[in-house]
C-alpha cells in the first residue's frame, strides 16, 4: 500500500502546535514577522497575503513593508538595518524576486543572521555548508525533512537522490540530508543517464519544476518527495512526478498540489519561532 | 591498458611553468607567502619546510612566522591583521593544527578573504558552496580536479563518487565536482552498501584514510583518484585503494604515495600566484 503525503494535514497540526506555544506569550511580546516587498509583482502579492493570514492565524504579529519599483536599494538596507535594531523584530523576509537595479545578495546579507528567517544569508548558508548548525534551515528543504521525519521514514545510511541544484532547495537540501548521514546524489540537466541514477535511490527529490519522473525511472518500493511545482499545457498545477504512473510503485510519495507546496509555510512559520526562542537566550 | 598517474611529474611542471611566470617580476615585486607556525609539532614543521623549500625554487619570496605554544589567540589574530594590510605580503597560510586553547575558526576567518591561499575562509567557502568563485579554491580538491583536467578526463555528466566529507577535502571537492556539472555522490562512515554505489562511479575519488576500496569495488573502466594517505601495519605509506588489485580494472588511477600528495604543493604555489595575479588587477 502506497502511503499519500497530505501537506496540508501536516502543515495544520505543525500550525496549531506553533498556535499553542505562542498562546503562552504576552501579546505585546509575541513574534514579530516583518516582511519587505518590493514593486507589484501580482504573485509575490499573493505570497505575502498568505504568509499573513498564516501569521495571523497562529499568533504571531505581522508587518509587510512595500517599496515601489524604483526604490533604491539603500533604501531597503537602511530599512533591515531599523529591523536588525529593533527589539521587538523577531525574523525578517524580503519577498523575492527583486527588481533588477537590486542587487539581491546585498540586500539578503544585510538581514542580521539572527533574523534570517529565510536562512539565505551567507553567515546561516556557510553554517550549513560546513556541517554546522545555521540559527534556522531555508524553509522549503525544512519542510522536506519535516516530511520524513514525521513520517518515521529513516534517513541515515539512506541513498537520498536530489534532481536539481538550486541555492534555494537542491543545494541546501543535498547538505541537510548528508548532514543527517544520508548517502547524497545530485543530478541536474547535465546528467548522464539519469534513471540509472534515479532507480538506485531509497529517498528520490525531484525539484526541477518540468514532468520528469516516470513509472520506470524509480526502485520498487521508494520514497518519492515532489518539490517541483508548475502549470501544464492545460492550466493545471503540476508537479515533476507522473504521479498516476508512479504512485503504484513507491512506498511514500507527495502529491502536487496539497503535498511539500503547504509545508514550506509551516517552516516559515515556525522558523519564526526558532528565532524568537533562540534571541531570548541571547 | 591502465594509465598510472604520476604526480611528481605533474607537479614539476607547473611548478616549472609557474617559475617561468614569477621570473619575470622584479625581486621587490616577486608574489609572497607568509606561513604562522605555532608549536612544535614535528610534522607540521616538515610540512613547512616543504612549503618553503618549494616556494624558493620558483622564486615565491616565504617567510615563516614561528610562536611557541602558549601564544595567545589575539597574538595570532594581530599579526595576520598585520599582514592583511601589508601590501607587499600577497598569501597568508596558518599551518594547521593549532593548540587546543587557540580557536582554529577565528583565526582563519582573520585571514583576509583576497590573501587566504587555502581558501578555507568563511568568504571563500561560502562563494564555493553557493556556485560561485571564490579568491582561490582549497589546495588538496584543486589538486584532484588538476589531475582530471590535464589527463582529459571529461567531467561533465559523469558520475563522481567522493568516499568521505571532511571540511578540508570531501565536501569542498563535491562542491567543485558539481560546480563542473558531474552528477556527484557523497559517501561516508554510514554509507549502507557502499560498494554498490561505488559500482556506478565513473570517477571514484576516496578520501578516508583507511583501507577501503577493493577490487570487487569498482566498475570495469573508471578513474580512481586515492587522495586517503596513512602508514599501515608495517610503517609503509599508503592509501585508500588496494592498488595493487584494482589498478588492472581502472582505465586510470592515481598511486599512493606520488599520486595527489605531490599536487598539493602545486596547488598552493599556483594559489599563491593567483592571488598575487587577482590582487594587481584590485
Amino acid at each position: 500500500m502506497t502511503i499519500i503525503f497530505d501537506g496540508k494535514k501536516l502543515r495544520d497540526k505543525i500550525l496549531n502546535e506553533l498556535r499553542l506555544k505562542i498562546a503562552n506569550f504576552d501579546y505585546s511580546k509575541r513574534p514579530r514577522l516583518d516582511v519587505i516587498l518590493v514593486g507589484d509583482d501580482p504573485a509575490s502579492k499573493i505570497y505575502v497575503n498568505n504568509k499573513r493570514k498564516f501569521a495571523d492565524k497562529i499568533g504571531i504579529r505581522s508587518y509587510v513593508h512595500t517599496f515601489n519599483n524604483s526604490v533604491s536599494e539603500d533604501a531597503i538596507i537602511k530599512k533591515i538595518k531599523e529591523f536588525n535594531e529593533d527589539k521587538s523584530v523577531t525574523a525578517i523576509l524580503v519577498q523575492l524576486p527583486l527588481p533588477e537595479h537590486i542587487n539581491k545578495y546585498k540586500v539578503i546579507n544585510a538581514i542580521s543572521p539572527q533574523k534570517d528567517v529565510d536562512g539565505l544569508t551567507d553567515y546561516n548558508k556557510m553554517k550549513l555548508y560546513s556541517g554546522g548548525t545555521p540559527f534556522v534551515y531555508p524553509c522549503t528543504p525544512k519542510g522536506v525533512i519535516k516530511i520524513l521525519d514525521e513520517n518515521n521514514i529513516k534517513i541515515e545510511g539512506k541513498h537520498a537522490v536530489v534532481i536539481g541544484r538550486s541555492d534555494l532547495v537542491g543545494r541546501p537540501l543535498a547538505q541537510m540530508l548528508l548532514n543527517r548521514n544520508a548517502t547524497v546524489t545530485v543530478c541536474h540537466s547535465k546528467t548522464e543517464s539519469l534513471s540509472n541514477i534515479t532507480k538506485t535511490a531509497d529517498i528520490l527529490i525531484s525539484a526541477v519544476g518540468k514532468k520528469l519522473i516516470g513509472e520506470n525511472m524509480i526502485k520498487s518500493g521508494c520514497v518519492v518527495i515532489d518539490v517541483g511545482i508548475f502549470k501544464d499545457e492545460n492550466d493545471q498545477t503540476t508537479g515533476d512526478v507522473d504521479f498516476g504512473k508512479v504512485k503504484s510503485n513507491a512506498d511514500f510519495i507527495t502529491p502536487v498540489p496539497g503535498g511539500v507546496g503547504p509545508m514550506t509555510i509551516a517552516s516559515l512559520m515556525s522558523n519564526t519561532l526558532e528565532l524568537y526562542n533562540k534571541s531570548s537566550r541571547l
